[in-house]
């Protein structure tokens, strides 16, 4: 009989790691179980179809489930919702959706890739029609259907997930309400670095409020008012996007061990505490390589390697994935934000003796048109002098210097390192002191 | 008496020197000799003066000698020829170019910083006039007078300063003949990889000739034809730009020892084999990163923290110039290309038993609107799997990848490693998979 591995999610892990097991070993059989309609999307594509940039959900697929049946050989069942895993018999039953009607398949191998839940806030009245989170794309088409009938759409959540929607929902010409607790939007920046950013938000008509904690929301049914500890917004819908937490369901049923995150714990090759359980995923714990230390930072290119790692470890190899330093990218109409590594707060509550410098440096030869400038703080240890991490912004020069930090920190570049690193010239695209390297070398005066 | 530093050449480099030096120890004398009118220029903005999108030399200067000797109490001396060093008695002298007058220096510590040399073509009538290369902004003046009044420019060398100035003199609405002794464009990548580019060259009108071999340029005192092993060209001026070599003319006179390379050879503090001479700039050798070998990779940025490195130490610091990767980026036209590290053919000469993957891939997510392909040649080791160069092609998704890599490659990463890289996804950036992390999965495809 064949090896049979059974994917629990059929989002980018679940998939990665199908495809990845398939791959390798061609004679596996492999059977993803996806409670949705779609398999191998991109959910991140939503605000840019808000905004209309893309014209369809089909284009937020990357591969069907039939395209995965028929070219890949995979046996992708969408719309079966797992009700029960029995590890000791090896069966995982499920519901088909569609018909109602029960299956069981047998394993040897099985990978959870269940996912995140969106967090929600400890607030009244979430139970009223109207108020969303956004995890797949059949909840950004139900999401969109409210959009549509909404005069003014509160976002509650001022992370990456709440900025991207704001623009795009002020790009559909309807009124936002942007809500956040804490005191600075992105709060994986340093406060100082990126509040320069509310102007940008305020000057495009988005009503931004910070430091206020929802208490509930109220309506006759559907919502029609958030109330904060500050005050009260009239909306017509609200999308909630202050973060997942890790679907740990079925793992705490198996007993399979959670880490210190409260995600599944694995090994650099994805097994779990469980002998022939994986995790790969928004559900699963990873390893902060700028600390050392166990972190539940979901994304889906991790998603994805995580996935591949599990597949391809199932199948007989012997991949890592060994972490990951943090990095973010965003683009907020005209400004382009960047991150790798550690904000300074994030240094010092990490117990680092971290210190910082920000500089303002042009992005290409001053003579060069259109040449603008990038801000950039960086942030080191003052005993080791490691590079811990980098926050950007500007109208261009961000994705490049974020590209090189997520090497320079990976690598456990000191600020010496970054000062003499042969970054290319050339004047239409940097100057000949780039800002990183000036970046470094402030850095370097503070240390001698 | 005050402690006196001679810096021997006042572009990237000496000026670096004298900089760091004076701000790290603001009681030394530093004096800086420099033959032409400026210090502290940009010769790589000609091609965009030429072109029309700088409207003056002057914008090309990032400071003035004034500036230096006000701001920054250097005591700078522009058309100062040096015509000796004594460094028994620590003295140089030199011709003040204006007056005629000869100037006689002391000093303690002495920073050669006398650049490189055009190179020159084996050829008959290399002295008619009409001919030119660029090595300063004086250079620069002279020859943008001789192409206002040419039809026709004849441009000696494919590497990427020919290509700029092609591009800029088409742009000028010249007829422009590019010859090259290789059989490619921009020698330092693969033939194959490049190649695609000529018929962007062919397409702007640009007449391409390769491996042709200069012959000689003909004329009537001025020039009017370049004659190759392989045709003949008439031209109005010619402009040679094959690169260039150490200037070591006083280095060899002061029993300077020279490496391999044939430029000054330093240990990584600058210093050269004799005490109190430190040497900096496209005089100076320095280290691969890729094959710890002794290299000659003349740059304007290396230059430039060579510079800073002696300053510093002159001034009683302790920082280190460890080498370079080699980086290239290049816009032509509308074509990005960039490299680091090595090319495969480069990888093979130095003894490495290499492979190479090639890969087009997204440069963001498939459905953003304006995404486009970036090529890139992976090239790594099979032993040892280490990442050992790249080269990036593409309209976009070229700088950030030239980034990253140029921290990959000095941190001597891995495929697995990059392949793990925790690069940043947003879809109007990047693709979830981002090409770099694409080019190394295939490459350990190949590796397993």
């Amino acid at each position: 009989m064949k090896e049979k591995v059974v994917v629990i999610g059929g989002s980018a892990a679940g998939m990665a790691a199908a495809a990845r097991a398939k791959r390798k070993k061609p004679d596996l059989e492999v059977v993803v179980f996806e409670r949705s309609k779609y398999v191998s999307y991109a959910p991140c594509g939503l605000p840019y179809l808000y905004e209309g940039l893309i014209d369809s959900f089909d284009r937020l697929i990357y591969y069907t489930a039939d395209y995965f049946r028929r070219e890949r050989g995979i046996d992708v069942r969408t719309r079966h919702e797992v009700v029960d895993i029995d590890h000791s018999s090896r069966q995982v039953i499920a519901i088909n959706l569609n018909s109602g009607k029960e299956v069981i398949v047998e394993y040897d191998k099985l990978v959870l890739a269940t996912g995140g839940i969106s967090l929600k806030p400890r607030a009244e009245g979430l139970d009223l029609s109207g108020i969303y989170t956004i995890r797949t794309l059949d909840d950004g088409e139900k999401f969109l259907k409210a959009l549509i009938k909404s005069n003014t759409v509160g976002i509650v959540g001022v992370g990456f997930g709440g900025l991207e929607m704001a623009e795009a929902i002020t790009k559909m010409g309807k009124k936002v309400v942007l809500i956040g607790k804490s005191d600075h939007i992105l709060p994986m920046f340093d406060k100082e670095f990126i509040e320069v950013i509310n102007n940008v938000i305020v000057n495009k008509g988005i009503s931004l409020r910070l430091g206020e904690k929802i208490v509930s929301f109220e309506g006759d049914g559907h919502v029609r008012k958030i109330v904060t500890d500050k005050g009260e917004y009239k909306v017509d819908s609200v999308l909630i996007s202050i973060g997942i937490k890790p679907n740990t369901h079925f793992a705490r049923k198996l007993g399979v061990k959670l880490g210190v995150t409260g995600a599944i714990k694995t090994n650099e090759y994805m097994q779990t505490s469980v002998k022939d359980i994986y995790s790969a995923g928004d559900n699963t714990e990873t390893i902060n390589l700028v600390t050392g230390k166990p972190a539940y930072i979901p994304s889906a290119p991790t998603a994805n390697k995580m996935g591949r790692v599990a597949g391809d470890n199932i199948a007989g190899g012997s991949m890592k994935f060994p972490g990951v330093v943090g990095t973010v990218i965003l683009k907020f109409f005209n400004e382009h934000i960047g991150k790798a590594g550690l904000s300074y707060n994030e240094a010092l509550r990490e117990g680092f003796n971290a210190s910082y410098v920000d500089i303002s440096h042009n992005t290409r030869s001053h003579y060069y048109p259109g040449t603008k400038k990038v801000r950039i703080r960086l942030v080191f240890d003052l005993d080791t002098h490691r590079v811990l991490g980098g926050q950007f912004m500007g109208y261009e020069g961000v994705i490049e210097r974020v590209f090189a930090l997520t090497a320079v920190i990976t690598s456990k570049m000191t600020v010496e390192d970054l000062a003499t690193l042969d970054l290319p010239y050339n004047p239409p695209f940097t100057p000949v002191w780039d800002p990183l390297i000036v970046a470094a070398s402030v850095a370097m005066r503070k240390l001698s």
